[in-house]
Order: structure tokens, then sequence, then C-alpha cells
């Protein structure tokens, strides 16, 4: 998983998500991640004196290959551009190992409250294009418009995993409609 | 996972389940199937004659516990059922073992034409639901209204699974509401 920064912090980071993938949470040790980074192990604990925080700091600078800002003028098309950037990242190989860790690591408790952070880190990404959906009067009243966008995750990624089927501009159409205009027919929204 | 049906079929259906579980698609053998349901290997083969079609018939029996067809005359009210529903059984010990071999064997492309069978037959689940809310005119022209159900489903397995958190009916309500009224503000939707 690519992952920006300087460049020391940045070995650390990545050599933490391949100690992920490779042995899970529970057998992480902060040794081993200096060893893998070429780092003296002080210099890891140091910045991050715990494992948690270690780990959460590696899944959040993730989020940052994945910031996308669209501003075309429409939610909508600002959804379709958000739903083509999701697939792209979700299919690359670091969103399918990030993906395979989260799997692995969904009963542990102890790495699902780290992984919490990371979660507030995505769910924070799309607030730029929620405003300016604001601005222009968009939004139903009273929506919590970042559950649109975690939806609009979930679905894709149900999608590409669950069902193993490529997502294509006419199925993000498809989910983008849905969401933003609902099911039911016109004179049944009393 | 619980599968009906008379006991022998049952038996090997269960079995098959299991053993699915235990050494996942690749590594399957009807040998082995047939001494965990302490039947003879013949009495598969007559039935089943490839392991395509085994395993196809074990993961479509488990769909069988899956129906549920609520009829409240509102589809609203019908959805927050189904969703119900949908999350007593993703959280069940059976519907987590099926979750985690659909994960198990997501990359190996013959076992995913087998369970795409079982995608069908999970489709097919809520139609009775879609006709009855066609009757009554509910549901907007044009609408593939079987997405409404994969994408309920998809959200409630990705809040569950993925993030972690449990799904109350306050939860199960903004779901469904998002996706019968739409995130549009009501003057945005020309």
């Amino acid at each position: 998983m690519l992952v920006r920064g300087e460049p020391v912090v940045r070995g650390v980071l990545e050599a933490t998500l391949e100690e992920l993938a490779t042995v899970g949470y529970g057998a992480l040790r902060i040794e081993d991640v200096a060893a893998r980074a070429g780092v003296n192990k002080t210099t890891i604990y140091r910045r991050w004196p715990t494992k948690q925080e270690l780990v959460g700091a590696a899944l959040r600078s993730v989020t940052v290959e994945w910031v996308i800002q669209p501003n075309t003028g429409s939610l909508r098309e600002d959804l379709l551009e958000v739903g083509r950037h999701m697939t792209a990242v979700m299919s690359s190989a670091g969103g399918q190992a990030l993906r395979r860790i989260l799997i692995a690591e969904e009963r542990n408790p102890e790495f699902m409250a780290v992984a919490g952070q990371f979660r507030e880190a995505l769910d924070a990404l799309p607030r730029p294009v929620i405003e300016t959906a604001k601005t222009r009067g968009e939004l139903a009243p009273g929506l919590d418009a970042s559950l649109l966008f975690r939806f609009l995750a979930s679905i894709l990624q149900h999608r590409l995993f669950i069902e193993g089927r490529d997502i294509d501009d006419g199925f993000l159409h498809q989910v983008v409609d849905l969401l933003l205009f609902g099911a039911l027919a016109p004179d049944k929204r009393t």
C-alpha cells in the first residue's frame, strides 16, 4: 500500500501494513516492523508508543491516497466521480490487501477499536462534497449525508467482492440514482 | 447451517457446507462429504453427479431458511421486516459460516460460477414483495426493484462485519428511508 509523508514515517507505516497482512494484529510486534522497515525500534516507539497507535496511524495513512474532491457543480456528478474512484481504490492491490486485513481481524475487539479511527477518517473524506451540495440546497432536510457515501461504498464493495461482478458506468448510474431519487413512485412520497 | 428437506438430502447438504467451511472448495472431495454424512458416496453421485452440482445445491439449500414474505400492505414496512430478518440471518452462526466460505473462495472462478446460482436464488426471494408493491403502484417507473433488496443486504452486511457495528431499528429506518425517498431535496428532483 502506498503511504505518503516523510520517508522514515512512510517506510514504518508501510512495513506495519505488510506485517499486519502477514502475521495479523495479534502477533504483530514492533521489533518485527522495525526490522522490516530497516529502522531502530526506538525510532518507532518515540513516535508511536503503543501497537494500537502504530496500527491506527498505518490504517489512517492509507486514506491519504483515497482523497478525491470532485467539484462538478452537481451532487449527482460528484457522486459518480466518487464512485468511480472508490471502485478503482477497492480494486487496487492495496485496497484488496486492506480488505483482507479488515476481514481477518473482524472478530478481534482491540483491532476493531483501532480500526474505528480509520472509519472516522474515511467518513471525513466526503465532507467537502457534502458541504457544497448543502450550499446548493441539494440535500433533503434532516439527512445524515455521510450515510450516502458509506452506503455507496457498501454497495460497491459487495458488488466487487461478494458478488464477484464488475462495476461499469451503467451500474454506477443505477446505484447513484437510487440513492439520490429513491425507489418510490413520485405520487407515493407523502 | 440448517438445511431443510428429506433427512438424507439434508444430511448430505449440511455435510457439504461443513466440508466447504473446513477444507475449502478446491480440496473438497465427495468421498469426504459422504464419510461426514455417513452415507455411501454413490448415494451422492446419483443425485449430484459433479462437485459443482453438489456445492450449488448446498448453497441454494441455505436460502430456504432465509425466506420471509412480509405482507404488511406497505413497501416501507415490508422492507423494514426484510431488513430485520436479514440482520438476524447474517448474525446467525450459519450466516457467518457462509460469509466466511464466500470470502475464502472469492478469487476462485469455478466456485464463483457455482455461487452465481446461489445469488440468483437470493435475488428471487423478494419477488413477491416487489410484485405486491408494483400492484399498489409504489415503485418508481423503470426501477429494477431487485437492486433495492441487494443494496439493503450490502449495507447491512458492511455495517455488521466491515464496520463491526450493531444494527438497531433506528439504523434500519435510516437505510430504508434513504433507499425509498432518496437523498435529494424535493425541489431538486427534476
